[in-house]
């Protein structure tokens, strides 16, 4: 069995960013020679989060307006009572999830034609990571 | 170990469709002879997901209803200026997520008794699959 | 391969609570033995929820009311045809999922300075559980 761990390091210039990484997880893929196994992509932050959906312009806008609804900016969490003020980006990280594990099958990522790996930064603007660990032979 | 790879298909007749799919994830398991392991039970398309919950008619009419609440049809999503009209798919496939892995014990889904396997369609009336990968031994 | 089961119980007082298992998940790996692999946690009931945030009081109680804003107790659900009560919990469940994999790295969890697990419990006063299974070597 291989194991081989990446960490993917982010610092986004808004407080909202959505990365696409798919390239850079098969990258490790391929760094790891696994030709059966799996990758866990996932954040290693409270206030991100990594999906896989669609790489188009306009989804991502609509995504980003349906988070800030679903779990909007509000000055009055009690987890602002802290110091801090990113409760909302709390919020969006329980909604999207934090991770996903993607087949390797064929020393490739197994997705669908569609299917693309986002990072979604939920509270940038800092030093943030991700794991990549493949695990697989 | 042993890493074994199947592929779901589905063609449902409405738009919107949950399939319990719980019988066919045991059968791969048991097809993959894997006693110790986990399998991982995930949608290909970015406009369906795969959850585990009850398998009570109710309950899906409530969990369909929330849904279309929470993560309405609307003409004005900027990602059907592609073309496309399913942007509420996308944000459906968001909230629920698109995967799972379940335990294998002894050669078993390790499930709780009321756990069941489903693939949820939110933009059907097409060929679309899921893969089901064990990795154990 | 080491495969490592176990299984955590939990009975509640409140209806709805939410307890911090990073440490039984990270003595759980270390009674594996396990140096590299993964961790799944997995609640083993469709009306409790595992996540990854973190153990500040004042979120936990916002996330409690966001939870119910977003998935409100509702006596007219479809569900509650059948007896039951909980089909706010069912919906809670899918609005944060299930389950985590968690990475093990150098034999510990491989976790980021804020990420702590939760367990999520939406429907309690009685006897339920979580999974924990390790996979690696």
């Amino acid at each position: 069995m291989t194991f081989h761990t990446e960490y993917l390091w982010f610092n986004t210039t808004r407080k909202r960013e959505y990365i696409n990484i798919t390239d850079k997880v098969e990258g490790i893929v391929q760094a790891s020679s696994v030709s059966e196994g799996m990758v866990l992509v996932s954040a290693m932050h409270i206030t991100a989060g990594v999906w896989v959906n669609d790489a188009e312009g306009g989804l991502l806008s609509d995504i980003d307006k349906w988070l800030e609804n679903l779990a909007p900016y509000d000055p009055d969490y009690q987890h602002h009572r802290t110091g801090e003020n990113n409760g909302d980006a709390h919020l969006k990280n329980l909604l999207v999830h934090n991770q996903v594990m993607l087949p390797i099958t064929g020393g490739m990522l197994d997705l669908g034609p569609w299917q693309q790996v986002y990072y979604a930064e939920f509270d940038g603007r800092r030093k943030k990571r991700a794991v990549v660990k493949v695990m697989g032979e």
